[in-house]
């Protein structure tokens, strides 16, 4: 059998345009292909949430099948979609659903039997559990069927009271489709490919496994459509981070010698870049205006902002107060020179003076030294909104997780923005992309390496540093990945931060916890954080803000 | 049997505090009693929420129930609680559990079967449902046991595939205790009173039902816990919006001549009220700042904030600008004269001037009307946010559900702040609420009336009127109330709002709708809005920014 997995980037709600995708994708293949596969809720994009109780939209996905129907007449390919299917029973009004239609008629229907609740995840808010395995034949060869989640009971912990691979399993099936919604953070490429394989190898059947790709909010699908045979090897891989066609064919394929996996760095790179454009896209701006310090978080958050956006839709704005170091400007300048952008310089010394003088005769003092810098970072907030409000540029925050997780920032200063790019990139993180956006990515040295290798300075009183307020970096980022990910890291990145932290004193880690949860109540008004790590901030991490 | 209802206000997480309550109740009354019930989750306080996942949580947890094991072998009295279980087996890490504690043993436990996965509920994160019927005799008396969502399958459209009720039912029980943590909204009292009458009456036992008090963030407890004989009437009934102990005596029961259920406006004060001080309380603030148009959102925020804190504790601050009407002031300032509260005069005209004067030289052109809008809305937040940060008052902002629904506010603007005490509360609401603070709360012109009756507007640009933008606030909100909480409303409800929109055009309705999509993301960045109505904003609603 001839199978096509159609790896496509969909926007949620937006059936028009999901629905032409996938028509044009079996105009263009219905003849080649004996079955084409798309991923899970490919009509309506993943995740639409509560959009799901809007009755229209399922009116409209509905005609949209018939319309996949239709056009299915014309060509000899079988067609898989995934879709909301309504439960005419008792229980939640959905079923997450697979359907196979072949020549303009549904022939098979299957249910998602396992809906994931838990870190990013809510399929049960809407949907309820199917009960039955996933088996069909099929043009002469009995295939199996999962729906992403399907597939990950197959591991050493189980979560849920049963496993729907046991049921293909005792199917004996020829080929497994599973089409999934699978999101991208670091570590999941490999994790993915050893579940897969291993439920190919347990099976004897091969896995076509198709994922979508694209950035829907703070979650970023890498795509990565693969097909694994039975012993483990790679029969075809669909590209990251981009709309792929995967093709394999059961009678005639040949092994391709290592599955593709991206580096951390690339990883990253290539995830935040479609993070951010698909955001915008999607919302509906196309440039970006950013704060720029002198810093290296604003400094790589323009670098990546150029990447995207190209240097004619980015705005750069410099606000320099009177604790800004000669650097900030220099920098800054160096900076916006080398990436062919425009620099703004926009001095706040004198709205931040007129600030705390109006202060002072309004409430008898001079404000205090937090105060202050406060003042200084919303007085910037202004000035970027107000040119986001005029022109229509994103305004990116620059806030990276080391700062956001403690509360380093400011609420409606640098936290504002309408999308946050490096949110859930650690400190010691945003070095090691800054170089890698130089050597990489631009191939040049658009950082300067003044900007990657000064001391962190918030700059919002004299002489400030932020090691002042703050254990060094490395130490802070350990505390930080061991307490906001506990449950998410390997044993090995758990041994590493443990060792970074042998002679840190329980006092400053005791600290560092108290520090992030007295900033939760920031942290849940900031912009979207586009997420990297399993355990980001956003709806996978939830926390009440009045608990002791 | 003699009951004790324990309705008693929880902090999460706060385990030491919470079991003192607990300890002191039973000391209290531990001869008294022949049994003490305590709310759902009493220890740990509902909902903890990703707090399960800490580890520790759960052993101070699980020590604090020694304790009161402990405590229990002085008394006659069995104790009833609600905790995190562990769950040894497959699934999730727990179960939300019931135990009956008698002379320091745990005699019984029972696992809630039904567990919540909509609106603001998410509990199949944490928790397995149990799968036994909760029945035990005890003291001589077979009694059967529910938490909270188990009595709520109860209806006529039934949501899960079995009702606990059912195993009650069967069991001839002679009195049914049922522990919750049902959070208040309106018309939830009278809502959850039919339910009970009517598993007291399908079961022929009386039913003794407690339930928490407090806020949460944005979710408030009302308490009002209740016993309900088995013809319907009521026997026993606490508080609403405070703490109180609850009897009765299943031998020797009185009759109450009928339930209490708060007016809607009652019930909106109160629960305005508890949330507001519990919010502060529980994060450490004890005093409010409040920006003071002269406009009624603002005037209600601060006349509730003075009944709550006391006016030496409310900061208000008037900030004009050259758009502000001469009664901007006039009215501010009666309105704080009438609450005895103090008030700074503290324009913002000259700053504004400044900014657009700065931004012409910056940019070559004077910012836009829309701009120059919001930049006086965010000076207006800068200020109140120094404040804050130098003395220490919670900022409340004031917007309204009207105006934040189709984002007729301004991102780190109005809508900056710790807390939003009115972003639940229609427009059309705060007026009726205006009058009720007048007349019944402070029993005296507080609000004066050239505040309530003037016409709305923003005052961000000349003669400006909330009606050059939007259509009037009773059709606005007739439309919200229809689109926002479609599912919640009653039939009643629906008609009223539709006979409203009568002569209506679809397209104000359609444009209506299109503004609250698209302000969304503006929504998603408040401070926590103060839940009143079934279907909020919050965690309750959960829409995809990047969404067609």
């Amino acid at each position: 059998m001839k199978i096509l997995l159609a790896q496509l980037n969909y926007q949620i709600g937006n059936i028009k345009d999901n629905t032409q995708k996938i028509l044009s994708t079996i105009e263009q293949y219905g003849n080649d292909a004996d079955l084409i596969v798309f991923s899970e809720l490919c009509i309506t994009g993943y995740y639409p949430r509560d959009l799901l109780y809007q009755r229209s939209l399922i009116e409209q996905q509905n005609e949209a099948i018939e319309q996949i129907k239709a056009m299915t007449t014309r060509f000899s390919a079988g067609v898989v979609i995934g879709y909301v299917d309504i439960n005419p029973g008792i229980g939640k009004p959905y079923f997450n659903a697979l359907g196979l239609i072949d020549s303009g008629t549904l022939i098979y229907r299957y249910s998602k039997q396992l809906l994931p609740v838990y870190n990013i995840f809510d399929e049960a808010r809407h949907f309820e559990p199917g009960t039955e395995a996933g088996v069909f034949d099929y043009k002469g060869e009995t295939l199996g069927f999962l729906i992403c989640e399907d597939a990950w009971e197959n591991k050493d912990n189980p979560l849920y009271s049963k496993n729907p691979i046991d049921g293909i399993k005792n199917a004996n099936v020829d080929l497994i489709v599973s089409i999934n919604a699978s999101p991208s953070n670091t570590g999941k490429q490999s994790e993915r490919f050893e579940l897969i394989k291993k439920i190919a190898t347990d099976c004897s059947a091969p896995v076509a496994y198709v994922n979508q790709v694209g950035g829907c909010d703070d979650i970023i699908f890498d795509g990565g459509s693969i097909v694994i045979g039975t012993l483990g090897e790679c029969l075809s891989q669909g590209q990251y981070f981009s709309e792929d066609t995967v093709w394999f064919d059961s009678k005639n394929s040949t092994v391709i010698s290592s599955p593709v996996f991206l580096s951390k760095m690339e990883l990253i790179s290539q995830q935040l870049k479609l993070g951010l454009a698909d955001y915008c896209q999607k919302t509906g701006f196309d440039s970006a205006v950013v704060g720029c310090s002198g810093g290296i978080d604003s400094a790589v958050t323009i670098a990546l902002a150029v990447s995207v956006f190209g240097a004619d839709k980015v705005q750069a704005i410099t606000m320099p107060s009177q604790f800004s170091s000669e650097g900030s400007w220099t920098d800054s300048e160096e900076l916006c020179a080398n990436l062919g952008i425009n620099l703004v310089n926009y001095p706040i010394k004198e709205q931040f003076e007129h600030d705390c003088a109006e202060f002072e005769t309004k409430f008898g003092e001079r404000p205090s030294g937090l105060t202050q810098e406060n003042l200084q970072a919303r007085s910037r907030a202004k000035i970027l909104m107000a040119y986001s409000n005029n022109y229509g540029n994103l305004v990116l925050s620059t806030g990276n997780k080391s700062e956001m997780s403690v509360g380093y920032c400011t609420l409606g200063g640098d936290m504002m923005g309408g999308l946050s790019v490096l949110g859930d990139l650690y400190k010691m993180e945003v070095y090691e992309y800054a170089r890698f956006l130089n050597k990489v990515v631009f191939e040049r040295e658009v950082i300067p390496s003044a900007i990657i290798d000064k001391e962190p300075s918030a700059e919002l009183s004299p002489d400030q540093k932020d090691s002042d307020s703050l254990p060094t970096y490395s130490i802070l980022d350990a505390i930080l990945h061991l307490y906001i990910e506990e449950d998410y890291l390997t044993n090995k990145e758990k041994e590493q931060y443990e060792v970074t932290l042998k002679n840190v004193s329980m006092a400053v880690v005791t600290k560092v916890k108290k520090m992030v949860r007295k900033a939760e109540y920031k942290r849940q008004q900031a912009a979207p954080v586009l997420r990297v790590h399993p355990r980001a901030f956003g709806i996978g991490r939830q926390i009440p803000l009045c608990s002791a």
